[in-house]
C-alpha cells in the first residue's frame, strides 16, 4: 500500500487513537480496496478517512438479523457501558447508545467524548475509561448470567489500558520505570523492533500488576451496577424498543 | 497472489470462519491454482468463493477407496458428533450428517447450522461446540478403544476454542484480562507481529486452564455417549449402509 | 521457484507424505536443477515427479563402493527393518528390502506399502511404524554393538511421529489438547509462523512424553530382535549376497 | 526513504541524539512527507533538518487548546523540571521554560544545553539527568497527588538513561561488563542483529539495578521538590501567566 | 548469487563436509568474486570448486611471515594432530602435516583420508574424531602451559561433532531421540526455520552430555599425548625444520 | 550497497578486525556516502579503503572544541591505556598516545602495534589486551573518582574479549566446548542465523564467567595503575601540554 504525499499520518493516527491490532488490519485492507475501485496508484486521505469512518462506524447494516436473545444481550451490554460512563465522574460523558448494528464486528455502541479531544489523562481517567470497557461484559453477567464472545473487544482494550498504565505512565506498583515490549534503535536499522528487553521475572510482576488492576477495577463497577440496576434494565428496555437513545433521554431514565 | 478489487475480505472471512491454519493454506492454493488455469492475473471472487467450497466440503471424490475398516471408523466419528449435537442444548442442531470422502482430509463430516449465521456466542454455547468436536474421538474410543489420526482436526479445533475461552473472552478462572500471542503496534510497522507479551507463569496457567476445561468437558461428553450409545450405533450402521443420513432420519434414529 | 500451473500440490504432499525437512530441500534442489536444465519458466509437474522419484528411490548409484565393513552393517541395519515390519501385526507388510546404495543419503531400504494408501492410522500402526523406524539401529548395535551414523534419518522419523503423537493425536498422557509448535493466524499475514504458544512446562512434558514412549517402545523392538536373531542374520547374509530380497523369499527366511 | 549524497549522518545522528524510537520513527515520516511534497527522489540534507526542527521543537500550534485543568498540570510538569535543573549542580543550565503546545507529542518544555556540546558524561551527570526527568511527574504528584500520562516520555528516557548506566557504562553494581542487547557480527550479515546474548539470569540483574537506580534518583528528586516547593508554585503560575519564562526570570524566581 | 545449472549441489555438499558456518560464508564470497571477476551472471561449478579449493586448502602464502614463537606452536599443535590420528585404532590415517600458512585461517594443517570416502561412521570413529581434534590444542597446553586463539576451529568442529552425536546420532544418554534446533516444516513455507522446539530443561541436559563426551575424550586423548610426548616432539621439530611431514616419515618418527 | 569485483574482502575483513558492530555500521555509512558522492554503481576497493580510515581514525577536527575538564578526563583515560600496554609483559607495545580528537567517537587514542600482525594470540596475551581496555576507565576512577561515559568502547571490546576467551577458544573454567550464539547451517539457508542452541543454564554460566575474568583483570589493572600513579600522571600533563606523545617520550616518561 503506498501512501500519497497527502497523507498526514499524525492525523489518521489521531483518528485511529485506541484502534486494535485487528482493527488497524480491516482498514489497511478498507484502504486498500477504496483505492482499488477508483484505480488509484496511491492511498490518499480520501480512501483512508472514508476507510477509517467504515470501520469506525460500520456500515449501517439494517438487513443484518441479530437473533431476538442476541439482540437483548446487545442491549444490556451497551446499557450497562453507557450507565457506568454515565456515573463515574472521571469518565467521559455519554453522547449516544445504539443497538443498530453496524460494520462486521460492531453489534451496537456507545458514544462518549472522542478521545482526541484530551491530550492529558489522569490515572482516575485512565481507570474509568477500563471500568467503562468492563461493563458491558458486567452487566451481560447480571443479568443473564453467563458472558458471551461479545466481550472481547471491551476486555482486549482494558488489558491494554491497564497494561500501559504499568508500562508506559508509571502507574503501579512497579515504579516510575517504563517496560517496552519493542525498541527501535535508530536510524540505521529502520527502526525495526527488536524482543522485549526485561526479564521474565519482570514480566510476570507486570502480568500481576495488570491483573490486579483490573480486578480491582471490576470489583467497583460490579458495585455500580449492582446499585443502579433499575436504571440498566430501563435503558436496556429503551434501547429494545427504540434502537437509538440520546444524552438527554438517557439523562432522565438513569 | 494478488486479490482482484471485487474480493471483499469481510465476506471471506465470514466464509472461513473456523478455519484452521493448515484449511487457509489450502485454500490459499486452491484459489492460485484456479486462478492460473484461467489464465488471469488476480484472483477474483469466484475463484475464492470455488476454492472455499472445494476446501470445506471437499471434491466428492467416489473413486477414493477406503479400507473396510477405515470406514467403520469414520462411521462410528461421525455418528459420535452427530449424537452429541443433537443431544446437548446449547449445541447448533445437526442438518445432515455424512460418510462420503470429501476432498483431501475429510473422510465425513456433520454439517450444524453455519456459524456465520450467529455475532455472540455464549460460553455454554461455546463448550457445546468443544464437545461437539471431542465427540468423534471418543466415539471411537468407545467401539475400538484406540484412538486414530482422524481426530487431529477435530482436536486442534477444540484446543483453540478453549484456548480462546482462556485468552480472549475472559471465560476462565484466568479473568477478564486478555492474553495475547502476537501484537501489531500500529499503522507504521505495517502491523508486523512481536513475540507474546506475557510470561513464562501466565502461558503456563494458560496451558493448564486450556486443559482442566478440555478435560472437564471430555468427562461429560463420555457421560453422553455411554448413555446413548445404543443411539451412536444404531446411526453409525445406518451410515454405514447408506452413507448420507440426514436431520430427520437422525432423529428418528435417536 | 515458479510452479507451473498444471501442479497439483495435493498430489505432491501425497507423494512427499513422511518427507523430512532435509528430504523436501533436497526435493527442491533436484526440481529446480531439473527445470534449469530443460530452460523451462516454471516447474512442472513433470520435473516435480522425477525429482521426487530421484529423492526417494535415490539414484542406482552402482559404481558408489561402499567399504566392506559399511556393506555388512547396512544389511544387518535392513535386515533388522525387514524383520520388525514382517512379525508386527499392525505394520504394513514388506515388499523389498534392498542394499543397493540409492541417492545421496539412502545406503539401503525396506519397501512397506505406500503410506498414501492409509487414510487413518490408529494409535498401534503408529506405535508399529514407530518400531520399524527404530529396528535398523537396535538391529546394528545387537551385531556391531555399537550404533553408527545411518540411524539419523530413522531416528529423525520415529522422533517426529512420536511427537505427533503427543502433540496432534491426543495419544498420550499429555490428553487431547494439541500443541503447535508454530501457528498460522490467518489470510492477512500470508499464513507465516508464530513462535510456539505453549509454555516452557508443557514443552518439558512433551519432551518427557516423547522419550518416554521412544524407550518404551525400543524396549518391545528390543526383544522382538532378540527373539528372532536368527532369522535377521540369515536375511542379513542374504541380502550381503544377493543385494535385492523379494517378499516372497523374505517369508522363506524368516 | 532514499538518502541523498549530501545527507551527513553524523550531524544527523548528533542532532538526534537522546532521541526515542519513536521520535525516530516520527522524523522518518516527516522527512518523508517533506520529500514527497517537494518531489524529489531523495531525502536531502535540507528536509531532514526541517523534520527534526518539527519533531523537536514541534510546530508551535496557538490553535490548539488544552483544558484548563491540563494547561495548570503542564505548568506544574515544566516547572518541575525546571526547578530540579535549575538546583542540581551537575545538571545543565535552563534557557527557557514554555508551555505553549508544540508540535503532536509536546505540551510544554523546559530548554537546556543542547546535548551534542558534550562528548562526556560523567556519572554524576547521568543522574541528574535523570532526576530532571523524573521531576516532571513527580512535580505533578506533589502538587495534584495523582500523576498523569504526560509523564510517558520522559519516564522512558529516564529509563533508557539508566539502563545505559547499567549495560553499557559499567556504572552500576554489576561491574565494567557491558550487556548488549542485540548485536551486529559484522560485515557478511550486513549488520542485522541477533537476539540478547545474556541470560535470563543476568536480565533480571539488570532489570534489579535499573530500578534501584530510578527509585534511588526518585528520593533525592521529591526531596528537592518538596524544600522549593514554593519556588516552583511560584513559577509554575508565572507560566500559567505568560507561558514562556526566560533564564533571568526564572532565577529571580527560584 | 545465481547457480549456473551445471552446479551438483550434491557434489558441493560432499565436498564441503565438515565446513563451519563460517567457511562456508567464506566460500560463497569466493565464489561471489571469481564469478564478478570473469563477468559471468550465475556461479558455474568451475567457480565453485577453485572457492572450495582456495577455501580449504588456502592460498599458500608463502610471504606471511609468522612471529618464531607463533610457528613453534603451530608445529607442535599440527604434531599432536597427527600423533594421536596416528595412534588411535579408530582414526582415519595420516597422509600429511604441513606448517606452511595456506589461505586466511589455516596456519598448518593435518591431512587425513578425505571425509567423503565414507558413508558410515561409527561411535568410535566419531570419538576418535573428536580426540584428534582436540589434540592440537591439548598438545599446546602440554608443552606451552598456556593455550592460544589457534584451537578455535578444532574445539568448534568437536563440539558439533559431539553434539551430533547427542542430538542427532542418538549416541548419549539422552536415547535414541532427535533433538532438532530448528525446523522446516515443508512445502508451503519453503523450508523457513522454526525456533527450536525441545524444552529448556532438554536444551540443559544436551549442554551437559555434550560437555561430558567432550571432558571424557580430553581425558583420554591427553593421556595418548603424554605417553607419547617424545614422538610428538620429535615431529614438530621435524615440521619446523623441513615444514611438510609425509605419511612415511611420520611413520617413522613415531 | 553492491561491491566492486576488486574487493577483497579478506583484506577489508583484516583492516577492521577489532571493529565494534558499531564501527561496522559506520564504514557501510561511509563507504555508501563516499560512493554516491563519485556517482559509481557499485563500492570499490578505494572507497572502503577511505572509509576504515575515517572510521578508525577519524577526521582531525581541530575545530571541535572539548571543555576543560573533559580534555583532562580525556589525558588521564589514554595514559592509563598507554601506561599498563607499557607496563604488562605480554601487552603490544605502545607507538603513540594521542588526545586530538579525531572523528565522531574517538576523543584519544593509544596506538600499538596493529592486530592484524598476529595469527596467534595466548591466553596472556588476550588477558594484557583486556586490561589495555580497561585501564583507560580504571585510570579516570583514580584520578576523578567517578567515571564517564567515555568507558563505553572499551569495556565493550573487553567484554567481547573475555566472551570470546570463555564461549570460542575454551580459556576459562567452561571447558573446551564452544559455544556459539547464532549458527548457519549451511549452503541452503544461505548462513541465516538461528537463536543460540546453548541452555539457559549455559547463558548464566557464561555470563558468571565473563564477569569473573573481567573482575580479576580489572584487579589486577587497578594495582598496576595504583603502583605506577606517578608515571600516568606525568604522562598526562604532557598530554594536555603537548597532545601527542611518542613512543620514544613515553618511555622517558615512564
Amino acid at each position: 500500500m503506498k501512501l500519497a504525499s497527502d497523507v498526514d499520518l499524525r492525523k489518521i493516527a489521531a483518528m485511529t487513537s485506541g484502534f486494535s491490532g485487528a482493527d488497524l488490519a480491516n482498514l489497511i485492507n478498507e484502504a486498500a480496496l477504496l483505492t482499488a475501485r477508483e484505480n488509484k496508484d496511491a492511498v490518499t486521505m480520501k480512501e483512508l478517512s472514508e476507510a477509517i469512518e467504515r470501520v469506525t462506524a460500520g456500515l449501517e447494516k439494517k438487513q443484518r438479523v441479530l437473533q431476538e436473545e442476541e439482540r437483548r444481550r446487545v442491549a444490556y451490554h451497551e446499557a450497562a457501558h453507557a450507565l457506568v460512563a454515565h456515573v463515574l465522574p472521571d469518565a467521559d460523558p455519554v453522547h449516544k447508545v445504539s443497538i443498530i448494528p453496524r460494520g462486521f464486528a460492531a453489534l451496537g455502541y456507545t458514544m462518549q467524548r472522542p478521545e482526541e479531544d484530551r491530550f492529558l489523562l489522569t490515572r482516575n481517567e485512565l481507570c474509568s475509561r477500563i471500568q467503562v470497557l468492563l461493563a458491558g461484559t458486567l452487566g451481560e453477567e447480571l443479568v443473564f448470567e453467563e458472558i458471551s464472545t461479545g466481550a472481547h473487544n471491551d476486555l482486549e482494550r482494558a488489558t491494554e489500558l491497564a497494561r500501559s498504565m504499568v508500562t508506559d505512565y508509571g502507574m503501579s506498583r512497579l515504579g516510575r520505570v517504563t517496560y517496552r515490549q519493542t525498541t527501535s534503535s535508530g536510524l540505521l536499522d529502520g527502526g525495526a523492533g527488536t524482543p522485549r528487553e526485561y526479564s521474565e521475572k519482570t514480566a510476570q510482576m507486570i502480568d500481576d500488576e495488570v491483573k490486579y488492576l483490573i480486578d480491582e477495577l471490576i470489583e467497583g463497577t460490579r458495585k455500580v451496577l449492582f446499585e443502579k440496576k433499575v436504571g440498566m434494565e430501563a435503558l436496556a428496555k429503551k434501547l429494545i424498543e427504540v434502537e437509538v437513545v440520546d444524552a438527554e433521554t438517557l439523562a432522565k431514565l438513569l
